[in-house]
């Protein structure tokens, strides 16, 4: 029997170990083994290894991968789009699963609300077979029902990691608050979920889209993904000075929809306060539970807001982003993200990359 | 020239003044001259007596009024409907009045939000000509522009004041955040908002409707409005304790929608919990601002939320609101929700009754 | 083994032959073998029974069914709600299954379009096994995969079977066309479809609703349903005459919202012209395809009009119906839409009953 | 007094002829005298003269222009964005004028359905004081309620009349039955409206867009303005062949999104069948009553189709599109449109030009 080799979160805010685990000869049915070519490093993949958020330990991170497969288990011949698979097809997929089965899979079709969903990279403790249900390793098992999408061949590896779950995420946030062509946007946030976002409103027709972020680098790489202004948190400290420097390029109304991609609770209020009166807020990036912020809610009233949240995403969000990157130049845009690549053996040094925000995106290449 | 009496708020606090003014012996063109029948003494009177919101001193109050047409200014000769209208004419009317020509009325038309939007019994110094702007008065002079309704025979005038603008601000509010036939719904607070807001759930088919305040009398009302159930702030004075009722309630998930019509900032976090993900959830109640509260805003993006503020209302939605009283039952349930009756010169009195909680609708008769 | 008797279909416009089939002593894994209580008699399968559809023979008819569980297959132990099933529960089921796996179930969410969706009492060839596959019989085999619903003890199966398909395929509809509180609306037809349509208009507030069809007994049932007025085609058997009447009880406009239940392509352009400018027309009684109707398009432009199609039902459509029924006196009427009941041996006779419009609602109690 | 030059449909189908007609030394209070700088000849000018639609003759034909100010009526200041207005501003402005006060205009809020509505170069008779109300002329005056616009410095004339009031009812359409990036698209037609869709889709982020219509100089525009496929009806005579090329073009199901903008009915029938299922179909080009067309609505129910109509266009989509021209590349491929230019005595010939499909955009320039 053959070994994988996975780097392994043991511990929170310790180093990365990496260890090995048995292959299966054979992937249950249903199921595939796929060899990984590439896997992203996510900001989330910080928050967990920090502790920030509730996992099983230990843990084979790892939820944005490419890899081709070598094995297919009994009965899966199709991926998600019903194209054949074949060992050695190049393959992404859906990082979690749904029981489709329960009170939001099928009555409220809330799926990324499934009350069993369970993400590889994040939900599934190593030390139970068959362990291998992360991308931090040189193999992944997928289970049967995993949403799988060969990749066409004129679509880098590059592209998919380097749009990663920023590009489905904002996908499916900005399903719920539409961006129209000629709205004015301000996206806050400048990590892998902002850039999605800004991407998806250049390519929605956006008007006008201004960028609030930072650090300096990943403004630039905001102004070549096609921002028409950019705030640096650096520069402007100040909130108040930021709206007014939206407020001046809105013509003094504010955007028409603001996309939150932060993170912090605090972008949360100032963010409704950045929209014109009637006008969208989309609140994208309060992914952990960071605690409470002072807010007041008479703003929701009086300027009539339509405010959504939207958590995680579904197979057909893979779908479009996949047809999205196939089909447009932003698969360049998106590849050029990738600015800092390591062998498995750094897994650890690769998140404290991503942790300073030295990067544009990090990536594994086992 | 004869003399109107109007009872004027004049110093915050204060007891409101009987306060006489000329009456034009003919209206300006477009506008009419208005015996007052009836007027509501909404709970944004008793914030404005107290000095909560920014408005001109001295003041008439009065924005929920039905009256009759005493004198027609020239050239105005039919209703917001094109309905004839004469002398002797029992009429409504919206309470605001907008530009129509700004960047909310025209570009993005959210004509509550006009720029120059003005309200009768709030906006107007009774200092100025022509001073009766107001409906705690026996004569109200209504500006060209204004958006009139003739009552017909059928709708009482009691039903009309006993809706008020609570009524109006609920239809624009649910217009936003619709309710559905078999949605399960939860309404915040037993005011004049709230019960309206019941009113239209109960009429688009709700399955289930709570509602969540006090006191007793209020939600008394509630149940014959049509309440599944309520719970009393009162008896449970604990957040979780409510939002464990509620679950409970709802099979554990909370509601598909939930109708803040409190006004308190703390009731904007606690009803976001009592939503199902997914879910919606109206900012009904937020007119005053009341500063600032504690949330978590993760709760928004993790329970993929939508959230909707609304503001006022269009003459359209008084329209919708006479219609809906006219043509059902609810004319009588409104009715009757008027349980106190004073005379202009006890407006000071009738106000009071109203912050204290003691009644179900206070009007004045003039 | 036992064996089950079925009223089958084997050769078009000629009587239902009674057969026997085979009982299995255990269903296959994840189906049910179902006792059939009552089965309803659709207008479809009179369609069917004429040939106007294109289906295997021979087939056992009967999509409309409630039944007991006699017994389960291994693994299913819940029904699609989550409920505990056991045998002896009351059921009833989707009629459809669909893949779950192409393109419209995927990546396009329109289950009903399914490229390989197969109905109970439509799609399946009664010679091939297990051959029990259509309500007009006194057992049913359930196919793994159907949406199985457990009735509470409170719901009749008159309610159930008397509302039947109409009513799914109306909530479906509506959900694409949706009826809001205040609407005008003209239902076109007075079949199970047209009353379903009527009532869930009549739940969600419409303001008037106008039914337009016959013959009189059915007419008097829309009254029943609640239908402010109607029309009948008998006497107004002008389309001219009949738009002349609408067109004087909606103030000369035309409906909001007008739902063709008819399947007449006829009624398509004549509903077209019952609709205000910038009013909704669903077509959702053209479910056989009764060939060409001359129609002017100019019509769509001009009247600027949303038109909507719907096809079918989903497994929620009918966890929505049974809420409904269960929850409101809804449950009542349908029930007394029944008039009919045959014995399975005159199912051919039920057929005829329900050909000539004699009835309410036609059973089969096997 | 000094006088104006226009070119006079006096009878259908006959020379255009050149009158003059006074100008007053001042317009009305709200109006604005312009002088004409380019007059465009829109397809329905064509219907016009032909006498396929009902208006008062003689006329004033032009709806679509670009003017300077020569003086401006009492009171009038500002244009409909609030930007000042003075003699010698570039000017368009939206063609019709509604009452603001209608059915239509505020209860149903369809005020390109107001029963008042009046379009310049359509509506008004030559012979009735002031007579100038078309934009075949030299100069036309401007009514007090017209929705006039002030040109940026930065966007050329011919981008404006290039684009004409094809972009304009485009984009209303497009409101109706948007589309949404990743969208597959067919456009029916190469007219000026088909090429304004065709735009917007590529401008909203269309996956695909296919382009139905003829001749080939105006398909090679479409390719020029993105088209990602085009079919010639030249070409391809066959409803069916044309319906089999999009079929392979879009993966056998058919577009997400068709658009209509041919005008002969029987593209309305045909644009269906290029739907998907669950697609939508925008039904724009029916501007004239051409008579009725076979039909199968069966077609609607089965497809679930969402089939939209859209009348003309408001003065907030003028808006959009002068935003739209303004900010981006579009303004110089839709002035590229403008192939033909005539004196104002060769109206008739640029009519006949226009006719014969022999130009791009035809246009006046007086």
């Amino acid at each position: 029997m053959s070994v994988a080799r996975a780097a392994v979160l043991a511990q929170f805010c310790q180093p990365l170990e990496i260890r090995t685990y048995p292959v299966p000869g054979e992937p249950e049915a249903g199921g595939a083994l796929v060899r990984v070519e590439m896997a992203g490093i996510c900001g989330t993949d910080v928050h967990l290894w920090l502790g920030q958020l509730s996992i099983p330990l230990p843990v084979i991170l790892g939820h944005e991968t490419v890899g081709r497969i070598e094995r297919l288990g009994a009965g899966l011949a199709h991926d998600w789009r019903g194209t054949p698979l074949a060992p050695g097809d190049r393959v992404t997929w859906a990082s979690s699963i749904v029981c489709g089965e329960c009170y939001y899979c099928r009555v409220k079709r809330q799926p990324t609300r499934c009350v069993s969903r369970k993400a590889y990279g994040i939900s599934y403790c190593a030390d139970q077979p068959p362990h291998l249900r992360g991308g931090y390793a040189d193999h992944i098992l997928l289970r049967p029902g995993t949403a799988i999408f060969r990749l066409p061949d004129s679509l880098p590896t590059e592209a998919v990691v380097g749009a990663g779950c920023g590009l489905t995420t904002a996908i499916h946030g900005l399903e719920r608050a539409p961006v129209i062509w000629g709205d004015v946007v301000v996206i806050q946030g400048a990590g892998p979920v902002g850039m999605a976002a800004l991407a998806l409103a250049r390519h929605s027709g956006a008007a006008k889209i201004i960028l609030i972020g930072g650090p300096k680098h990943r403004l630039d790489m905001a102004l070549e993904f096609g921002a028409d202004a950019v705030v640096s948190v650096d520069n402007e400290k100040d909130m108040l000075e930021r709206r007014k420097l939206v407020l001046e390029l809105t013509g003094s109304y504010g955007a028409d929809v603001v996309v939150e991609c932060v993170g912090h609770p605090s972008a949360v209020p100032e963010g409704m306060e950045l929209c014109r009166d009637g006008g969208t807020f989309l609140v994208l990036g309060q992914y952990a539970n960071a605690g409470d912020v002072p807010f007041n809610p008479h703003t929701i009233t009086r300027k009539q807001l339509h405010v959504a949240g939207s958590w995680g995403f579904e197979p057909r969000h893979v779908d479009r982003a996949i047809r999205l990157l196939e089909g447009t130049a932003w698969k360049e845009r998106f590849a050029r993200q990738i600015t800092h690549r390591f062998p498995l053996e750094q897994a650890g040094q690769a998140l404290e990359t991503m942790q300073q925000w030295r990067a544009g995106k990090t990536v594994l290449v086992p």
